[in-house]
């Protein structure tokens, strides 16, 4: 592999789910010149609700890249209110996704411009420049392309799995779509892309959906670049959500191992975390144990560095 | 006509539009006991904006009914706030249309419940219901019946028209739907009628398109008791909106006399203002000429009342 690469102009494409996809493409965002980044995201949670098109992963990344994400939560907005969903609740209308205010805007003109007829990804672009966001934010499909969670007796759409029953019944298959086909713009942005990094989000849930729209997963197993993930798994738990609960019921490990595992091939390099030192290298699976935890501001911004040098020195 | 109705047993039922007809509908709700009051609001203003189904006579007049209606603008909630809105605008989406946190809670239950296959009445009495409104809140029909207004060389949507161009362009014809029909809810009402309410509403753009909708004419036509209507010009002026102005580009005098003239044969009683003292008599039509402007909650009760004792005059 050609290694005249340098931070400042090589192309980083990131596939990112929600929360922990987020706060890793926040902090590459920091360091890595817009024009050079671009994050694919997971549109597969997407839903439509209360007439509206709702896209939390997309709105999750946009709030963190656009600086006006709640941090307390990981998901939302900053400064947020909740006027509008209390009264739904209080006029006997669904309310167990909670939409605030702020966040209400997004879904609403979201939901107008794609009934204009333009593209979610052209609507992303409406959105990120009024959210002051340089680099390319890009939903994996343009197509609805759901997830749906099976679980005993019942096929759920994903929300309905996650927040309504609040992640708790036993996950026994996920179904994606046979027919998703990512946009001109993803395909265009892996073909030139020196580095992906797969950010640390749900392996089955997030990330498996984008690597089940085609061609994202021939298109990274083809690429003479690196491709690097970031454990999600911290300490044997899940930093935030249900993945060491799926990997639980699937009967895997909950460990780092087991994630790289789970990559397999894909992968040329992977990062986890110091508390999980002591994981074996797999094949020649390159290894970076570092602290990926990120708490502040700073540590997306540490992390982010640390993939990239990493990068750097397998490529 | 039979002569022993009473206040306390004759079915009334009320044709309204907007704030005047939510007006006198509330006033009517404060005398008439509820199982013998119905509402029949026009729809033809209803449309479909930011993903949602908007319907704002039915709202204007739930508000008015389930008292929280703000009594300063007329439409609208008390105490509403701005927040989605607002964002709306700074996200570059459409915000011409004053869409407060707490009426989107109104659109966001109302899209849920139609795309769940309910019907516009039974949606309205679900939201009626948790809003405490006792008298039948009805539809003019469940099909969309878009009032379209033909303007210079254009023919826009009525809320395009009406809102976002704020009713300026002159108004040089206005469509109707030919296919609309009236519900068996609004039919069965209308049936047993004792006394039909038209509300002091735009005769244009409130009243006739529920008087398009089929059979709701030709019922009132046969109806063997009274159909009475209150002006909604005061000293040669609309209380509110595009009457008077409409008028005008018609080449119709701007007077309760041009209202009494255009509604013609349908009534047998009008309800015109004091300052309008004076309006000669049109054939048999019995004529009442009291204090008919609603400033207070005690004008919309007073004019109810002598609305009420008029009909059973003359009936």
């Amino acid at each position: 592999m050609p290694n005249q690469l340098d931070r400042t102009t090589m192309n980083v494409v990131c596939l990112a789910g929600g929360v922990g996809g987020a706060k890793l493409a926040d902090g590459l965002a920091r360091l890595v010149p817009p024009q050079n980044l671009t994050i694919i995201v997971n549109t597969g949670d997407d839903f439509q609700h209360l007439g509206l098109t709702i896209c939390p992963d997309l709105d999750t990344v946009m709030y963190a890249l656009g600086d006006v994400a709640n941090v307390e939560t990981g998901w939302g907005r900053a400064g947020e209110s909740w006027h509008t969903i209390a009264e739904v609740g209080r006029l006997g209308g669904p309310d167990w996704f909670h939409l605030g205010d702020l966040d209400l805007a997004t879904h609403l003109t979201r939901t107008h411009l794609l009934q204009e007829g333009q593209t979610l990804t052209a609507v992303t672009r409406h959105l990120c420049r009024h959210f002051h966001i340089q680099p390319d934010v890009l939903p994996m499909s343009d197509q609805p392309t759901p997830t749906l969670i099976e679980t005993d007796g019942r096929i759920l759409p994903f929300q309905t799995w996650f927040v309504q029953e609040r992640w708790q019944p036993p996950v026994h298959k996920i179904h994606l779509p046979t027919d998703a086909r990512a946009t001109p713009q993803v395909a265009a942005r892996l073909e030139k892309a020196d580095l992906v990094i797969i950010a640390p989000s749900n392996p089955f849930v997030s990330i498996d959906p984008i690597l089940n729209v085609y061609p994202i997963r021939p298109m990274l197993e083809d690429l003479p670049r690196a491709v690097v993930a970031v454990s999600p798994i911290i300490g044997g738990q899940a930093v935030k959500g249900p993945a060491a609960k799926m990997m639980q019921e699937m009967g895997m490990d909950v460990s780092s191992a087991a994630v790289a595992a789970y990559y397999g091939d894909l992968l040329d390099g992977f990062v986890y975390d110091a508390q999980d030192d002591g994981l074996l290298a797999q094949g020649d699976l390159a290894l970076l144990c570092v602290d990926t935890l990120m708490h502040t501001s700073a540590d997306r911004v540490r992390l982010a560095q640390d993939v990239l040098n990493f990068a750097l020195e397998i490529s």
